[in-house]
């Protein structure tokens, strides 16, 4: 019973009754609702005005006309989505199934601070806007990934070790004063993991996305939901603690913290202690890429560490798959090739034995692709959808 | 929007209306359902047949005669419960709701295998029902819990390392050829975590129930829901491995589990050896109750070694509470202590903000609480009623 409804039977429920192929006719919908044909009819006419749903053709039958099969209207509106990494960000204008239009990436660089980072993300979705033929008033919904924790009731950045100048900058806010729709702000691993989920492991209920990469985090996927834990904290394994790594002081104030061990600027100071010229991430991923015996030695002993804690992680929550995503993991097989041996090797044999431990599919586009759904998402509750109806005049545009 | 039921405005989801106090008149339930008043009614006339609803006086009104309040039938049938433990089995019949109508606790010996404490369990049962004045056609349900990991899809333990002579024994099976109702069996841990979640935390969405005992385990409620992971090993913290514990090796194959080191029989072993006669667990918790020196040290030193791991998992999991029981829990508050100083120390200070470490507040009663409220949620779905109603001619019964 979907409380947040304004009745079991609203036009808001109809549509997701549309939606998700449970109802399609006119006749499914009385089935499905118990509502009298009369009533059906007057709540498609709000859908229709309101332009959500279309007629598409009509349903094989037994003969005379076929039942008009009605259908979500996807592109009714569109969302802003965007990824932003410590020196990427991924943008798109998706439609409203997280469908993208058209996408860009910009080079960013996320220790100049929010303002001028913040001005080049909105310049570029008015720029994809455009590109789509799509003004501010489609705009249904704002989604932003970024790799920091995040104060979910303001969408806020709470002490980012990667963000310095944006601690409690409000983000949430910074967009709604530019789009008149819904801001989401959530951390990058939590939209990375929904992205990979919706679009390939609807399937299974419980995953973990590990993105390795200056950071380590971890996204929770828990009975076909985004697990953030009380606030928003879950899934922070960087800062759980390796054993014997207790000299190594971790920003966060602990000691032998995964990331201050296995993170990508840690793999580049013992190279450059080993006498391999390296200062960021990206040097690492270089040099990896290149083949250098040290770096490639180095990603290894990470896929180990990460290892060590994810066989905990899989004795706790017994997930079905983990998906490795980053720049780190991107750079060499090794590192996926160590982590599974050491995973099954410490995990019960019980909870491991039908794990599968795998590269994303979607790449570096799942946070994009995640952010958007995690807004269409929102939007299309049946409690929001009641909202939008009741809020506005019916939008008569073409669909 | 429940898939499973037959329709969104099913007798089975009036029942759930009424059942949560959404909707307790014929009008609030035509207005949340959006169905015609007469549809309403005859929904209704289902309901009352098999005294699932009952008329209980009027609620305020303006003037006139107030409207029928109308209320679950909670005493319609009974729930078969039972919480297993290694010693100690304790057994209810409760009503619908989950409350216990009558209660018994019975000394067993699991080792001796399933036959005899089943039967033993099972007279129990008959005895409760006719204490309480019910008979076989009142049982709705059966909910058993036990302290092993249990195959959900057949309700038998697998591999128990408490229960042997257990493994793969269909506990489900045997209770569904003695009662013309759903069975349920699970680990304890999650009848345990659910018990208390429903009574005392439903305002939280994320726990832990820590089980301390011969065995330690973990059940996990994440968003409000039970946390079974992919094959029901989610919560397996006894094999954790403990950094430092290398040399003991732990039954399940693996080296340095927090169970082979701070479990009950574990204690005692160590207390042997240090000259202080102990064999089992309930040894180690009557030396502790008593004050031995030896027996306190050992338990605060297992509320060290717990918070280890818990510290894991609250930076993994966020969880707004970790609930405490068990018999060696409940032997001596030094455990308590010991654990909350570690736990904070080790988490990341974000996800232990608020966090709440504290004892179970239902006791030793929290388990079979739990095993009766895991079977009423299952047999109140929408679904259960619809296929209930009409499956069966209605009972007229009184209530």
């Amino acid at each position: 019973v979907p409380l947040s409804a304004r009745s079991l039977t609203s036009a808001g429920v109809l549509l997701e009754l549309i939606r998700t192929g449970r109802a399609n006719t006119r006749s499914e919908l009385a089935n499905v609702t118990g509502l009298a044909r009369t009533t059906v009819a007057q709540r498609l006419v709000t859908l229709f005005a309101h332009n959500f749903v279309i007629e598409a053709g009509g349903v094989p039958s037994t003969g005379g006309r076929p039942p008009a099969f009605l259908a979500f209207n996807s592109r009714v509106g569109v969302i802003l989505a965007a990824d932003l990494g410590a020196t990427r960000a991924r943008l798109a204008v998706s439609d409203l199934a997280g469908a993208p239009l058209a996408e860009r990436t910009l080079e960013v660089d996320l220790r100049q601070g929010p303002a001028p980072v913040l001005e080049r993300v909105e310049a570029a979705f008015r720029d994809l806007l455009e590109q789509v033929g799509r003004g501010a008033a489609d705009v249904r919904g704002v989604g932003i990934g970024v790799p920091a924790p995040i104060a979910l009731d303001r969408g806020a950045p709470i002490a980012p070790p990667l963000m310095p100048g944006w601690n409690r900058f409000p983000i949430q806010a910074w967009f709604q004063e530019r789009h008149d729709a819904p801001v989401l702000v959530d951390n990058d691993v939590n939209v990375l993991a929904l992205g990979e989920h919706r679009t390939y492991w609807r399937n299974v209920e419980n995953l973990l996305y590990v993105k390795v990469d200056a950071g380590i985090g971890c996204g929770i996927v828990a009975g076909g939901q985004i697990h953030r834990g009380e606030n928003g904290g879950a899934g922070d394994i960087g800062h759980i603690r390796l054993a014997g790594h207790e000299e190594i002081q971790c920003p966060c104030g602990n000691v032998g913290c995964l990331e201050a061990v296995a993170g990508g600027p840690a793999i580049a100071a013992r190279l450059t202690r080993a006498g391999v010229e390296a200062s960021t991430t990206q040097d690492v991923v270089q040099l990896a890429l290149a083949g250098d015996r040290q770096a490639v030695h180095e990603i290894r002993a990470t896929g180990r560490h990460l290892a060590e804690v994810l066989a905990f992680c899989v004795t706790c929550f017994n997930p079905s798959a983990i998906i490795i995503g980053g720049d780190v993991a991107a750079a060499h097989e090794q590192l996926l090739a160590g982590m599974r041996e050491m995973i099954f090797k410490r995990s019960l044999p019980g909870s491991a034995a039908e794990l599968r431990v795998v590269r994303g599919r979607l790449g570096d586009r799942a946070g994009v692709i995640g952010a958007a759904l995690m807004v269409a998402e929102v939007v299309l509750t049946p409690e929001s959808i009641d909202q939008a109806v009741e809020r506005e005049p019916a939008r008569l545009q073409s669909a």
